[in-house]
Order: C-alpha cells, then structure tokens, then sequence
C-alpha cells in the first residue's frame, strides 16, 4: 500500500498521505492509496432504481448482473444498451455516476411493480421491496455441480493475486468464478460484497461462461444475499472465506447450492450439500 | 465455535451441524453456530420506511439508533414508543420481524419528505433517497476531541471480550463506545457494520453517554455511511480494524472527525486529523 509501489493505480484508487503510528515509535508520514467509494444510480429507460455506494469500475458489468440477480432483467437479451455518465465536476467529490440503462418494454413494466428510486451503501445488496414478505424472495434451484476441497483451497490461494485493488487500499472484496477443478476465471472487486458479485455476474455473461461449468468464490462473508444472487446467477456451489449467516443456510438449502465457508488453507467447512464437497467431489461430473 | 462450548448462546445465534474438511485429513462432522440475519421492517407511526437484514437482538437501540443518523428524529424525544413483533411461525425461518415506533407528528412530516418503503440487506446503511444529490447529505461537526493511539489500541484489544455473537459464528460485526482513554463502555453487534452502529449509538443515548467524552471503535472497515453516523452522533473520533474508503476520509475531514484505520496491536494509521491521533493526545482535554 506504498506510494512507490511500482503498480499502475488501478481503476478505483485514489493516493493521499496519511500519518503512520508504530507502536513504542514515533509517527511517519507517508502515502498510501484508497479505494472509492461513488454514489452509483441505476437507471432504466430514464427513471432511477436505485443508488449504490460502490466502486466506479466495471459498471456496465455491474448493471447487466444487478439486473439479472434481482430479478428485473430475465435474460440478457432485455438489457438493450449501457451507458455510464460521471455527474459532477471534480473527479474526487464527484456527486455521482449515473448507469443509464435501455431496457425492453416488458423489464420496464417489470419495474414498475416494484419501488423504485432507492438508495443502498457499500454494504447494500437489494433495494426495491417494501414489506417483510418481499424482503426474501422465491429462489432459482441451479443445475447441482460437486467441487472437491482442494479445488476450493486452489482458487482461494490464488484470489489475491486477482486484486489489485485490495491490495492497494485493504478496502474492497472480491467475487471469483472458477471452474470446477478451481483454477480462477474471472474477478471483480468493489466496496460492497454484493457489488462485486453482481460485478462478476455481469462480466460471467459478457464472456459467455456457462454457470454450471464451476463455482463462485468471495473473499468475504456470506450472508442472505451472496448466496441468493450465486442462485440467480445459475452457479450451484459458493465458497466463502469466511462465514455465512444463518439465512444464507437456509437460503443455499431452499437454492440447492453447496455452500462452504472459513475457507482457509486447505480447509475449510461444508455448510450445505456436503456430499458435494468431498475429495472425490473433482471435475466435471455431477453427482 | 463448537456447540460442546460452556458458553450460553447469545440472542442471535443458531445451532447446526457442518462437515469441517481438514487438509490431506478426513472429513468432520461437528457442531457449529450460525448468525441469525433477519429482515427487520422500521415502521413509523403504522407506516414501513426501510426493511434491513439484522442481527435480532437489540432492536429497541436499532430503532433509536437509526432514527438519529439517518435524521428522521432530531431528538430523542420525538420517539415516544417502540414495539418489537416478530411475523410468521417457525422462529428460524420467521418471515421477519417488525420494529413498530411510535414517533412525533414532526418526525412523521419529515418522513413523508423522504421516499419510503425500502430494503436493506446486511450492509446495507441507509435507505430513503431516490437521487445522487440526496445519496450524501450535508453532516454535523462534533466538538473535537485528542485521543491517543494507545487507546485505540487499548480499545480494539479488549474488544474481542465484549463480541459473545463474533465469537460463536465469526459473522458479525461490533461498535463499541470507549471512553478517551480506551476503556470500553458499551458494545453492540449485528451481521451488518452500519446496524451495529446504530444499534450502538441509540444504546449510548438510552444510557446517556455523552458522545464527545469518548470515541467509537468498529470491527469492520470504514465506509461512508459509517463515518457519516458517528458524526451525526456527536462523536468526532472513528477507529476502525481495517481500511477507510475516500469518501469516508473525505467525509471525516468535512465533519471534522479523526479517522484511524488498519489499528492493529499497537500500530494505526491517522487519514484525517493526525494531530488529534497523537501520542499525547490521551485524557479528557480538547486541543
């Protein structure tokens, strides 16, 4: 996180001077980078959805798998173009980025049956339902894949070097999509977890990866919603390095999707569908 | 993390059976506690603004808490009432729970100004605006206060003591308020960093703390939202475990809050006003 690293800044990264306490020492002045955080509003066919805190990179990705893991888009095909449009003049304080979105007439009917115009933070998943019933909502079951640990540990081992970002600034996580002997595929970072998870999902159907050809690994926890949008997005297996809530139990159950957490090493723990995490659990076959 | 543990189950915690899978070992089956995330409905005088996903407990301080940084009350007392009501049947899989408050008219004039009927999940910190110049309001400036870096490092050592939810399920996150010299006074945990927070500060005027005779310690990393509602609780100093982003410094420095990330053992780094992160900045005098 040293200014002088010979690392390009990536996308997302802003350097400052910070002042640097060692414990028994004195203070030093140094510099160091941070990620941005930007106030992202979603638009569809002109009207606001939704405003994030995210990071500014990869939005076009962001808005096809926002799209698609909650729901509004149901298939690719319904999102027509992308536009990403800074507001506000100076670059650091920037009020925002508009993501304007031209979706078919049937997503913006889609639309009009929910709230919209809402705003989450770095840590917001969803917004747009307004009462308890709607706060959880009817999960896809994806076709069921078996991945072995050692397949889980792979891809974990060989995350950090697929983050530039959280390697400067310590503040993003990241969402993997890995095939199923667990050699990484594609990432995505951001502020939020679910940003990059949506991130990720969009970017999974840019490149045309099929869901059902591996799994998805995050650098964080899994909660309610990490494990809702691995459903939306197809994939049956969701690996986490640290651990899920009970709801994210509960949901992987209803999805059908092996869930492990505290992935670590080599271990890790099978939260869900264990039988689709063992050593034999390897390759391409499904159980 | 074991069921076999000697420790109560706090509010908040479930019990379940996992697979562990150790490296070149064999598979594990043991006993394990998960997170409750529940999706908890704020109601306002019989009308829903925002449905969050939360830890269960606390919820009385959630209610107070929220109400304050987000600006819906301008005071305590304009909440006169809560109720706490859990929806649905089965207690693991209960539809959600809602957090009836009985509020002032005035409180309840400002909520119509503000769209309502949103959805949060875990990390999500504020919903009610549907624009990008309403995604970062205006923020107050706390009375300013010094604290040492020995006291955050006081403060995050003994913080681990006051998380019985952290330590069974590794899933949550905690706000502490702790006193200018780093003693720990109150701690509040919930699977989402923003709830944590307000749960903790609607806690510390139910106790009448006074805001500007301590600071604020959290587990998590330092977004936006999370430095935004220290400072609407009158709190100028945020230290936080793990990495700011910019707008959160940017945010400190507009309010005027001392922010120190990554305080590790006795090590932090000062983003924002260094020269009350200083070594002889500990004890109760303003600089």
């Amino acid at each position: 996180m040293n200014l002088d690293s010979p690392l390009q800044p990536p996308a997302g990264a802003r350097a400052v001077h910070v002042t640097e306490h060692r414990g028994h020492g004195g203070a030093l002045q140094r510099s160091d980078w941070l990620a941005e955080e930007v106030p992202v509003a979603l638009v569809f066919n002109g009207i606001s959805h939704a405003v994030m805190m995210a990071s500014p990179q990869d939005l076009e990705d962001f808005a096809l798998g926002f799209g698609l893991t909650e729901g509004l888009l149901l298939s690719p095909g319904e999102l027509h173009g992308v536009e990403v449009l800074p507001v506000g003049d100076d670059p650091h304080m920037a009020q925002g980025i508009e993501v304007q979105m031209a979706v078919s007439s049937a997503c913006a009917w889609r639309l009009k049956g929910r709230r919209r115009s809402l705003e989450g933070r770095t840590g917001c998943g969803l917004c747009g339902t307004d009462s308890l019933a709607d706060a959880c909502r009817a999960v896809p079951t994806p076709t069921p894949r078996s991945v072995a640990p050692q397949a889980l540990a792979l891809a974990m081992a060989s995350l950090r070097d697929w983050q530039p970002l959280q390697q400067l600034t310590g503040a993003t996580h990241a969402a993997a999509f890995c095939d199923l002997d667990g050699a990484v595929q594609l990432v995505r970072e951001d502020v939020g977890r679910h940003n990059a998870l949506d991130k990720l999902v969009g970017a999974m159907v840019r490149a045309r990866l099929a869901p059902d050809t591996g799994f998805i690994a995050i650098s964080s926890r899994a909660s309610y919603e990490m494990v809702h949008k691995t459903a939306m997005a197809g994939v049956s297996v969701l690996a986490a390095v640290s651990a899920p809530t009970a709801r994210a139990v509960d949901t992987a159950l209803a999805a059908g999707i092996a869930l492990a957490g505290f992935v670590r090493g080599q271990d890790c723990v099978a939260y869900t569908h264990p039988e689709r995490l063992h050593p034999e659990g390897i390759g391409l076959h499904t159980p």
